[in-house]
């Protein structure tokens, strides 16, 4: 147990880590973010940090590599690399950037077998002795593989290309050459995560495996509508072309302003990996939405799509293929398909839980070898949609709250540490959960009048946050009785789907190994209060896993590791998918998840005990649906 | 056996044919163009004929398809269809049209398994509860086969349409969605032979197999040089782009009127076979000619491909695949090769010759499994190139000539029936042959003064073929001594390939069993006046198969058949190519060659037998080489 300090700034970050665990992963617990965009894997070099004080362990290779003798010696170092060797410790952070929570997620590491590889050739030479051979069969004898398929751009090339030795970049898995060119030129991929909200794309060098770029831009597709109803509305008018092109422009002029800061040519990314879910995947292509807008709904593609850059317009190499993984169907795609892939469930002894939190909530269970899944309509409350005063994890968002007196004001930490203008959804959670504990928010949800000074009004009732003296706007933040039941039915649609799938399975959510909890807005939760309002199983914090976008890790690793592309579809067919609407009990188990922590104590029972205080008057599991809740 | 008269306009082409031939058959023997695009095979109806005078077998269900009973009634038959019933039969020949000696050639009858077919296809319900499917899902789960490819094309159009039921065009042999369309359009192909000189287009219904349309045009590459030496030279100096573009903006314009004739969409064409020589198969893909142009000649690529067609910009649907079959090497192109394949070589027992008779002559000869051959430089001659009255074999060209007395006007046919204008290629064999046995020229292929009454000069020698009076030129037509050496050099050229690749099988040419002229030119030639030149082997005339444009067929053979595409790359694979210029006593045997028929007695024992009269004071084997040819 040691102490680390990060400085940024003028802010300064507390947190008590276990011995041998890295400044990386001190940073992940204490929630700030380094800069790392490879997770820690001691690839990117990007998650330098300054020792101040106190004693770090022994700069390790990947350091002098990343860093050299000199820096190492004024006091750089990697945090992925140091572990703290004294009881205290203070680095400054050196990243300006805000917040990369779009860009990051756990990584698994995977052999480096990418799918597109250039191989080194000389030329045989031909003459009239030898056996015959055209320049084409002079250079892939050498790849010792079956003849590949060439296309006519590349045959061109070969017939111009004179040269004695040249690099032959394959694409394995169609046996395609993509190119033929001068040696010595880089050979990278390109992982897109095409979020509804944002866009995230990492560059990775295929001969290495380093993810050397990492970075996330708003879709530009929010101007056809913010969320997917809203887009499938707007295609089914007006086409989808509209919003592939938006997309794609923005995408690619992105990708121009990234190959000039890497110093490489578009040329060089020979390979990429696109997931999404199937509004995204579809829009990406270019399809048809309408089968996407209504019942029984049905997307035109599940499987995996190996389609040329040129073809859907992609600003990498014109010949490379662009993968795109398989959807589960219209309502998972191959964003969370992959994140759960990635995390490891089906492949492992034990019962998983991954939840990927959004507007939809997808929701994946495994014992062993079976894997469940689902989608929960959750709505936008957890991202501080429907919230009055509700923002994205954005600078000047309240992203984390303690109540430690009732009647007191709250305290409170602010991304970017301004003063505040709202809460993001990490704050509202904990926001939620100090009121249920303090008594202020009932289990049933109702805000209690005369439980705190801080809550006014006559009718409706409301709980002042942030007075508006330090409120970064010209009001009072507060949390309205409105604003609880948003949160209520986002939450009670999640855990439903949780009771739904693990009674299908045979498990009871209590008895889950791990909890994996992916999103950008998964990163910031205090486990703790995720538990107290119910949104995750009480199982110990430990279990519980915040796995950041492994959306975008998910298709670097696809990048990295082409066998596995296989394996993801054939994880996808093991998935069995469950309509929640077509389930009996689901209402009833909808209504008995709007109390917190549920409306089935069993399932909460260190929760219940803790709270058993503010139970009086509630009356739980018989009877919970004509609790009767009017406002929702 | 029976006579057959074939009345066109003023003309008429009588032959005796055996009993149970076709009027097609007995066509072809007469060396008259019926109009048949389908080698009288019964599938393009255009071979009609009307009866004049006799009986013919009893009309066929082919012809009541074609014709109907009206124009039965009225004496209409199909030549393919139609037999001789009585010893005599005048029929009229109704094709208006020019010789179509491009397009013509032998197509053996092959199972219709085309590449690209149109599945029907009922779409599966989705609904809420039947298991999860896509819309491609749901359509290709008919198909029967692992889960094809789709292009982003295709995706987008299986978006839009959402009929109960589509046709889905599936290429077979890259798996591969070409498209999915409203029901009950068409399904056809095309064959394209790339000559060098002639470009010739086929349109087969891939349903039925059948060949619908069938035309050439001039190659337009002609304006950047007339043989492939000056169109490589160009490419070199100015790249091969012209090339390409001046033949498929031709061909592209050539096919929509075909399109608009048949009254077709280009969309309904969906497969395509482009065969040619390795300068024609290279422009055609626009890959550049340097390689085909020096030794040691490597051409880009010898392996079969399959190119979408957009790629090329060849206007078909954009999403078929052209298929260019494989080249053996940068001398014996696709065109020749398919020739050789679908006349059997290497696949049946015997000793079997195949000559594709050209500016370049490629000679394939085939014992039981083994399959040798070569290309020879004939030059022009043939084509009437380097002939001073020589032509291509076009209207007002002398076809075929007869001398019954020395000193006598020949006599002698004009394609077209006007005035002579010049010799065609085999005009010339014929007049050589008939010089030859007259004695008019000598086995050395000298002009004997004194011989004729029509050979004149003092120097130089020549021969009145026709007199200024009858010519349709305002001079005579004439031979002189510098074309027969022309004539010679070009015979001796094939001699030398078919003696030397003879003797490397270790046969004589005396033994083969069939022998295929293949070429628009070898449709017309008289057998025996090419075995007296000693352009082919001293055979018996019947073993003499001339079966034009192979390189068509050829192609139309693939289009029908794709399990021909895998057996014509092992047939290449199988072939040995002997290069004539690193023989030894290449050379010598190309002098002996020279002679008429030879210098080799033993090869042309009848034709020595009776020419023997002719033979004193010219001295044979021995000393070939020192008898002195100055003039080549």
């Amino acid at each position: 147990m040691g102490e680390v300090v990060f400085r940024r700034g003028s802010e300064e970050f507390r947190v008590v880590v276990d011995e041998g665990l890295s400044l990386y992963e001190a940073s992940v617990k204490a929630g700030i973010y380094v800069g790392s965009i490879c997770g820690g894997r001691g690839f990117c070099g990007k998650c330098r940090v300054r020792v101040v004080s106190g004693e770090l362990s022994s700069p390790t290779e990947v350091e002098l590599r990343h860093l050299g003798t000199e820096l190492l010696n004024e006091g750089y170092r990697l945090a992925c690399q140091a572990r703290p060797a004294s009881p205290r410790v203070v680095v400054e952070v050196l990243t300006t950037e805000l917040m990369k929570a779009a860009v990051m997620g756990y990584e698994p590491e995977v052999p480096l077998e990418p799918a597109v590889a250039a191989v080194r050739v000389r030329r045989a030479l031909v003459t009239l002795d030898t056996p015959h051979r055209s320049t084409l069969e002079s250079i892939t004898v050498h790849l010792g593989r079956g003849a590949p398929l060439v296309n006519v751009g590349v045959l061109r090339k070969l017939a111009s290309s004179m040269s004695k030795e040249v690099d032959v970049v394959v694409h394995r898995g169609v046996n395609e050459v993509i190119d033929v060119r001068p040696v010595g030129r880089g050979c990278y991929g390109i992982a897109i995560d095409v979020g509804t909200t944002k866009v995230a794309v990492y560059l990775v060098d295929l001969r290495d495996g380093s993810t050397i770029y990492a970075d996330a831009f708003e879709n530009p597709q929010d101007s056809y509508g913010a969320d997917v109803i809203s887009r499938i509305a707007y295609a089914m008018e007006h086409g989808v072309r509209d919003l592939r092109l938006a997309l794609l422009s923005r995408l690619n002029s992105f990708l121009n302003g990234m190959y000039r800061a890497v110093g490489i040519g578009k040329e060089e990314v020979v390979d990429a990996v696109v997931v999404g879910n199937a509004v995204m995947h579809h829009a990406f292509l270019g399809l048809n939405l309408k089968g996407l807008g209504a019942s029984p709904y049905e997307e035109v593609v599940r499987a995996p799509l190996d389609v040329k850059a040129r073809d859907v317009g992609l600003g990498i190499h014109p010949e490379a293929y662009v993968h795109l993984p398989p959807l589960l169907g219209g309502f998972i795609g191959s964003d969370s398909l992959v994140g759960a892939f990635i995390n490891g469930l089906g492949r492992r002894e034990g019962t998983y839980l991954f939840l990927d939190i959004g507007t939809n909530t997808e929701v994946f269970i495994s014992r062993d070898g079976d894997v469940i899944a689902t989608s929960a309509a959750s709505g936008p409350a957890f991202e501080g949609g429907h919230i009055r005063f509700g923002m994205k994890a954005t600078e000047g968002a309240i992203d984390s709250v303690v109540i430690k007196d009732a009647d007191e004001p709250p305290e409170y930490t602010v991304i970017g540490g301004g003063r505040p203008r709202g809460l993001c959804g990490s704050g509202l959670i904990d926001l939620l959960a100090e009121l249920l504990r303090k008594g202020i928010v009932d289990p049933t949800g109702r805000l209690v009048a005369g439980s705190s000074r801080r809550v006014r009004g006559d009718g409706p009732l409301e709980y002042v946050v942030v007075d508006a003296g330090e409120s970064g706007l010209e009001v009072a933040i507060t949390l309205s009785q409105r604003d609880v039941r948003e949160l209520q039915k986002a939450k009670a649609a999640i855990q439903t789907a949780i009771r739904i799938l693990s009674r299908k399975l045979g498990v009871s959510p209590l008895e889950v190994d791990e909890v994996y909890v992916a999103g950008s807005f998964g990163l910031y939760i205090r486990p703790e209060s995720a538990i107290t309002i119910g949104l995750l199983p009480e199982v110990p914090v430990s279990r519980v896993k915040l796995v950041g976008n492994t959306a975008g890790s998910g298709a670097r690793v696809l990048l990295k590791n082409a066998g596995l592309r296989e394996e993801l579809v054939k994880f996808r067919d093991r998935v069995r998918y469950v309509e929640l609407a077509l389930e009996r009990d689901f209402q009833e188990v909808y209504v008995d998840s709007i109390y917190m922590p549920s409306g089935c104590a069993d399932l909460y029972p260190n929760t219940f005990r803790s709270i058993k205080g503010l139970l009086k008057g509630v009356r739980f599991r018989r009877g919970a649906s004509q609790a009767g809740f009017p406002s929702l």
